[in-house]
């Protein structure tokens, strides 16, 4: 098999992972998707020995330490460590088309990326929300769901990257009913579990408690469950967010949680750097490491490339869940 | 030292753990406050060796174990296992008010307090939206900070128990003026760090995303840590919430969540059982178990009272913090 990269934003660490990762043993064959002459010149400020070959001239089926086939998408202002340009935006979200359309066609089997900067890419005039909605829309708007896992936990969640304030209104039954769905599906399918178990978090403190704490939890998200359970699926919940993870969670195939900082702080506190970020409801399969672009230690050499690696050993094992 | 320790939930695991910790070694003198009767039947139960005695009639200096000085509040409907009575509010109520106001007149130098189940103080018709604001309402409308500490982290919460939709609101530069004031100073007085080190989470995603998932960060959160850094406090952030617990908060002395199910997942996660829920702002030491009342197991001996012993040992180490 084959898996792409995006290379990420240039002024972070994300080129200097790949050539990195790109050294090493890896599960499958890799083609980074960036600037060449950009990964070249990070490479030798690492003093990594790497060959870059230009991916049109064919890959090999399996990776080779040393040797990285690159499809080349040179940046307007690529010399630009610490300091992202917006006049790079155009060109990030080009490699994000190459690797979709790559998967999608049938010439990678998976896609992992390096990470950006979102407020650079919003910054130069795209609309642009994270890696996840962009690669959904670009699959023929599908619901992505964001799935964080190791091998600890897996955490999805109901709704990633918008405003607390937003949160509430977001939280419906048709959005939980879809969540689920794509969540019990993929977690079937791609990660090819019988009967996974699900537990879901309430989105209110305490899930509510008993109302006096809101009524979303009642109202919204205890008959979604119930419809989901009526299928046959074992999906429990809501409990309460603060104990769930200690308790309901810790055996489960999948916590939901209700929104970013309710799920992300714990799976990240029980493992950062072996942490992947896994899209589910997509007809591919991509990963993504599960830190940002690190502006203050890029091309300094102090960059850690466990994440990438978990990544690209994620996105090996998993199947295309159609 | 003395220690008041209120029962909690008659149907709930407190009375049992009240027992359980009362024929243990003790840095701390303490007096029970609940139903007599009760503790006994509970203590015979589980087959503990205890003698209650009447705290009017005078109280050691220091604990001996097995021996338990109770002050004595029958319950109109004590024999309720598993199933709270809504008769039995007004008599919890009024335990709390006793420990509180001994610990204003100086009879007690803290108090502990055992779980409750708030919505059946709720269902009794009472307005009760938590231990932690019922406390401080009794100590003249004290304005108190949740903190929960462990051995390893401390984490306080800017609001505490509000449905989400709530939160964002109730963000204000005032609020957190004086969450911050708080914290700063009883981390100062009642832990005695000299010069306490406070890391803030952002309200939103990301901390907001330089504006792109909402602007309470920069325009509330900001200006409020300014204006405490300008008066020499080691207050940093805001900071994104899921990595904050792995980087900026890992060596701080408490990190300041904007909300529940922000900060309490997390240390929860870190170690559930040592936890101490310590309500900063009072002119009172209290602290309290991290656990709920656990109907599912109450009466059968199944309860662990180390968060109870925390609970202890924690009040019996912090000063009054006037």
């Amino acid at each position: 098999m084959t898996i792409a990269i995006t290379c990420g934003e240039p002024a972070g660490i994300g080129p200097e992972l790949c050539a990195m990762v790109a050294t090493k043993a890896l599960p499958a064959a890799v083609v980074a998707i960036g600037d060449r002459q950009l990964l070249a010149r990070r490479a030798e400020n690492l003093g990594l020995t790497l060959t870059l070959t230009d991916a049109a001239q064919g890959t090999p089926d399996t990776h080779c330490p040393g040797i990285l086939p690159v499809i080349n998408l040179p940046f307007p202002q690529p010399d630009c460590v610490a300091e992202p340009q917006t006049a790079n935006a155009a060109t990030l979200l080009q490699g994000l088309d190459v690797a979709v359309d790559g998967c999608r066609s049938g010439r990678f089997d998976a896609m992992v990326t390096a990470p950006l900067q979102k407020s650079v890419i919003n910054d130069a005039g795209f609309s642009f929300s994270g890696h996840t909605e962009y690669i959904a829309e670009r699959c023929g708007d599908a619901t992505p769901v964001m799935l964080l896992a190791s091998d600890r936990m897996r955490v999805a969640l109901a709704t990633t990257h918008m405003p607390l304030r937003a949160v509430a209104d977001a939280i419906t039954q048709t959005l939980l009913t879809e969540v689920m769905d794509i969540l019990w599906h993929d977690l079937h399918t791609k990660f090819d579990l019988k009967s996974p178990h699900v537990v879901v978090c309430g989105l209110n403190p305490h899930a509510g408690e008993g109302g006096h704490l809101g009524h979303e939890d009642s109202d919204i998200i205890v008959p979604a469950i119930k419809a989901q359970r009526a299928q046959g699926r074992n999906i429990q919940g809501p409990f309460p967010a603060d104990t769930l993870f200690n308790h309901a969670g810790k055996n489960a195939d999948a916590i939901l949680a209700m929104y970013h900082d309710q799920g992300l702080p714990v799976i990240k506190y029980s493992g950062f750097g072996d942490i992947v970020n896994v899209t589910l409801g997509l007809p591919i399969v991509r990963t993504s490491v599960d830190h940002g672009s690190a502006l203050d230690i890029a091309g300094k050499g102090q960059a850690d490339d466990s994440s990438l690696i978990a990544a690209i050993n994620m996105a090996s094992t998993l199947r295309s869940g159609s």
